[in-house]
């Protein structure tokens, strides 16, 4: 991260004197011969550093000029309820234009100033001091260029980014929002299917594509389409590349719509959860890689040791992002920056920028860290945070997603025609698309099969088609894509995957609401009314609680009980549900305003906490005072302990999300539009 | 920009590969040779750009771990009421901290794989290939290093930022923030003195600190203490760095004291203004260098060309600024954007980013074009925007402004014991500070003197006392600095400018309570209160009127009557402006929410719009109707219009900065506090 800021500069070092060129070299003429050609070559050199800073500054302008032109359409399209094109598919239109108007418009031949040096030196190091008349300037590996690419059209390579960009800057804050906004009362109801789909459905996915493609290569091969090397583990890389599904698109239309909760919860778990799995996923197929020849056979001690790495990687930035979200949690509980907003905002910024750095640092995936991260904070510092502060990290990481979702999405339509070296197999292009169909068939219809068995809730065949239909695939596809296109198999294979993302988001995305209308999905629902019914239905109470694995609920009641009020000024105070023995111990942990949560349900709290209600609720079988803010009353409880506690988890999922925002944009709409209720589009069928 | 993006990459492209390396080369043994050399050399290569990645989070995390720990401590001293360190003297304190453990506790010798290589090549260009093999690997200039340099401590030369990050990164923020935040009622009733201070007095410094310095560097090498080339330009370059003033320890002081409103806008405006004046002031100075010998002499073409370029670049960057802002107000009020507020929020800042873009890719000052462009987006844009955005990209900024101040100040600590090339001259440094001195007491007491001559309301011997006291130096200068460090000259400039930065942040920011209370300065005024009372007395009112400049009042006029109706939603619509025969063109022109304007004040936009009430007074002896809303009544001007016009402007300037927050941090004083109110702290002296 360093290293790209410390860059910049030597390009635009001497900005100051690009404008004085003229004047200086006339000035120079009186001095003598050696001190004129020193500073004749400094002025040179810092020529085409000025030059190259305000090419850079022109290119990055490119961008921002795409992205507000994105910006503009999409809210001419919201004005007009024009639902057919997310916005991130319109960036990618517009990526597109100006990618062809980029490749074929203008001609900028390469620069004569790159000196092409043919040292003996055997390695490629990271760093280079070169020795110029005993002046060392230090040179920063940039990466390989191809034969064929160093003759390349500049403003093609200029507006190219470097891959790791999208790793390391681009995708944090829109996996780091996507784990700070879930909803999260359905994503703890369907927590099973949405593990189930994110893990195990991944896998399958993963290895079937993975045989396809081999079958789809092998054949190739035969009919000699193929003009390189591709390898099973290629194969194997590209399923789990196009595995990673993003559905921006169908949940931005869904929240519009307000599609039934548990559809979306779905969605939109597996989504999230998806991303972390592929993450750590990659590493160990490419680990498995080296070993890897064009045979089918199956090495089981690489497979072990892949699946250990996979483990070890997945679990050690797990950790970590746990950790430093309950640190940030921990600090803002035992200092008051709750009276500074912007310190409390800097601080949970810091801190969360800090969960990535920190897991890079130690080797572990940036992007995985900062997704459980956002979890965390969401469900303890959160609560922890002013009002204030809420809105403003809620909207600060908004804005962040919002730029680098449109970001990538419109490079990915300008790489379309600027990336140097496709290698675009019609072939191997229909056997990708047929083959990450049927891998989402795969991934869903039995998955969803076996989980039904075990849901009271079951999953419709209405909503499993839906979730066929919503495997679109979008910014963690692409980062993975691009991160390596050495080989010829791995550019085929990203050629191919932006054909199925432009796909994917242009058609699944833009005929969500026809889907929906086919499937006859229910739109219009109120997630609270939703809840207020469940919780007015004793017989369907009965079933969200079935739903909610034991192990979960093992965990729930772990986390309010002891965890929420340990981390948070919410949950119940520790007086009331550590034993009476831990007395003194409870009254110094819990924090004075717990016990002020005794007071009625406060809004500004009312998103994550549980009230006394509740809290008597659950605990009245247990007789509670406290010295603190006054006696508790302790009402007999209506049901066992266990069933209050069910009861609790339920109201408390139905707050958790009252407030918190969906991941892409949310869809404001209009109310001044005489245009039917979009509930009329179909008839509600009542689940 | 662009190239800092595309970099990171290369150094951590193959993170993935880390972990697998034992197994991979373990794996490799089986295959051919001349397969496992290249796989060897890959992976050789591809670990050492994974350690490089490591160590550049970790490095980056040094630096986030030094926010966090300065924003706890800042709360700790905020909680406790302890003014005496703002949070940017405690970001240098850390910054010191950790430079010295860096230097002294951490040693990590040079990687051995920065391979020196000999070429015989002319030039240093700005990309280099290099073949190996037949491979090409492009690399990326960084910067010339000198001899002694290249065995330096690694680790040192890591945390070692490109000196043009803070110019091109850290430094925009900053002053967006500022021309954003302006309190632009005060600063409009003392903008003559404000430019004055702002423009004269920093070349008036600028000169006057020069001279000082040529004689003593003459000194120095009569004294035989000089060490190296010392121009009477570089003694001016110094001048100009060190002019730049940055009071932002005393501004957050004055705003949480609530200091006299008048001064807090001399010294804010002058420090605003100040900024944009050096960042294209440097340049004509460096333009007149090449030239440069150590003689007294002017020339006066030289000089003449230097003022054209400055005026040039200066004006240049200043209508790039406001065109760009008009560009976002006529973008925000032709479209309903207000509806969405994410969209709004976006373009907001992706058209203020796109400013500094644009003004370096045209060869203009980016921060010039940035501060003017703040200014006009709180004049024009902020109007146009929902109140929910308005808050949004307040927060933003501040949050963005904070950030980037903060990491200033601590890389400013970091590195007076990381910098590798100090040159610390004790009779340079004893000059330089008196120089800053006399420099400081030159520019304020005579330009006090003579705009008392014009001012009705003048500033009191107290008050300039102050603001001599007040004129700490910090970011700006720091930047301007750091930005060449390649002579000896300039080596010994930028330690010295260090010195004086921290001296004045640490010693004057420090001692401005003190020095309040000794200068017998009233505190705990409240703006708004104040203002009452000058619209109360009808003898202070005049003498308002009498400070602002004609010029000023005519732009006023202009501003209020066509600019405000045409570019925002706010302002009297045109209709009551234009002459009667442009009716059509003006009903054309005004949007319908100016016509709703007419109702009782909003709160909403009560910062910077005028209610019908006001409008009527100002135009009262036109007779006004327009169709849209009903008829305007129209009551007999209670002066003239020329006297309404002005109480006018009183009255709007006195609405307008109602809301917008100071520069630095808004210091919010708990209020569960029993100690004494800080306006006991000095009896109130009435001006």
């Amino acid at each position: 991260m360093l290293s790209e800021m410390r860059v910049t500069g030597s390009r635009c070092r001497c900005l100051l004197l690009a404008v004085s060129l003229p004047v200086s070299i006339s000035l120079c003429r009186a001095q003598s011969p050696q001190e004129t050609d020193s500073a004749m070559e400094n002025i040179v050199t810092e020529k085409k550093a000025e030059e190259s800073h305000r090419q850079d500054s022109a290119d990055l302008l490119i961008f921002i000029m795409l992205l507000t032109l994105t910006i503009l359409t999409i809210w001419l399209f919201k004005h007009r309820r024009f639902r057919f094109l997310h916005e991130t598919g319109l960036a990618m239109i517009y990526g597109l234009i100006v990618g062809v108007i980029l490749r074929y418009g203008v001609h900028v031949p390469r620069d004569v100033s790159n000196v092409t040096m043919s040292c003996h030196v055997n390695a490629s190091p990271a760093t280079l001091l070169v020795n110029v008349s005993n002046r060392f300037y230090e040179y920063t590996l940039k990466g390989e260029i191809r034969g064929d690419d160093v003759q390349d059209n500049e403003m093609l390579r200029k507006v190219t980014f470097d891959p790791e960009v999208f790793f390391n800057i681009l995708l944090p804050p829109i996996i780091f929002h996507a784990g700070y906004s879930l909803k999260r009362r359905h994503f703890f109801r369907n927590m099973g299917s949405i593990l189930a789909y994110a893990f195990m459905g991944t896998v399958v996915s993963c290895f079937f594509i993975g045989l396809l493609m081999y079958g789809c290569v092998v054949l190739m091969k035969y009919l000699q389409q193929l003009d390189g090397e591709f390898f099973f583990t290629d194969c194997l890389f590209f399923g789990a590349i196009v595995s990673a599904t993003d559905p921006v698109t169908v949940l931005a239309i869904f929240n519009e719509l307000q599609v039934d909760v548990d559809l979306y919860a779905l969605l939109f778990g597996e989504s999230v959860l998806n991303d972390a799995v592929h993450a750590s996923y990659v590493l160990p197929i490419v680990l498995y890689m080296p070993k890897g020849d064009n045979s089918h056979t199956f090495e089981v001690m690489a497979m072990l040791k892949s699946f250990g790495v996979f483990l070890g990687v997945f679990s050690g930035s797990f950790a970590l992002g746990v950790v430093t979200g309950v640190v940030t949690a921990l600090i803002s509980f035992f200092t008051k920056l709750r009276d500074f907003q912007l310190l409390e905002t800097a601080l949970f910024f810091l801190m969360s920028w800090s969960t990535f750095l920190l897991a890079e640092a130690c080797g572990f995936t940036g992007v995985v860290a900062v997704l459980f991260c956002g979890i965390t904070q969401a469900h303890y510092t959160f609560n922890n945070l002013s009002p204030e502060s809420q809105d403003r990290t809620k909207q600060l990481f908004e804005l962040l997603n919002f730029l680098a979702e449109n970001f990538i999405f419109s490079y990915m339509g300008l790489t379309l025609f600027t990336f140097h070296s496709h290698v675009f197999n019609p072939m191997f292009i229909v056997g990708a698309f047929i083959a990450v169909f049927l891998g989402r068939a795969a991934n869903i219809y039995p998955l969803s099969f076996l989980l039904n068995l075990g849901r009271r809730n079951k999953i419709r065949s209405n909503f499993q088609h839906m979730m066929m239909f919503a495997g679109l695939r979008g910014a963690m596809t692409f980062a993975l894509a691009i991160r390596d296109t050495a080989t010829y198999a791995r550019q085929m294979m990203f050629s191919t995957t932006l054909l199925i993302v432009f796909f994917t988001v242009w058609v699944c995305g833009g005929g969500t609401t026809q889907m929906l209308s086919c499937q006859r999905i229910r739109v219009g629902v109120d997630s609270d009314q939703d809840n207020s019914v469940s919780i007015m239905d004793g017989t369907e109470r009965r079933s969200t609680k079935q739903e909610s694995a034991w192990l979960f609920r093992i965990w729930y009641n772990f986390d309010h009980n002891y965890l929420k009020p340990i981390l948070t000024h919410s949950g119940p105070p520790l007086t009331a549900t550590l034993p009476p023995c831990c007395g003194p111990l409870a009254r110094f942990l819990t924090s004075p305003q717990a016990f002020e949560n005794e007071g009625p349900l406060k809004d500004d709290d009312s998103d994550l906490i549980l009230t006394d209600g509740e809290i008597n609720l659950s605990y009245g079988d247990i007789t509670v005072s406290t010295d603190a803010t006054g006696a508790h009353s302790a009402f007999p409880s209506a049901g066992g302990a266990g069933a209050a506690t069910s009861d609790d988890l339920d109201k408390e999922l139905a707050y958790g999300d009252h407030e918190l925002v969906m991941r892409g944009t949310r869809l404001v709409l209009p109310m001044d539009d005489s245009e039917p209720s979009i509930t009329e589009l179909q008839p509600h069928i009542r689940m």
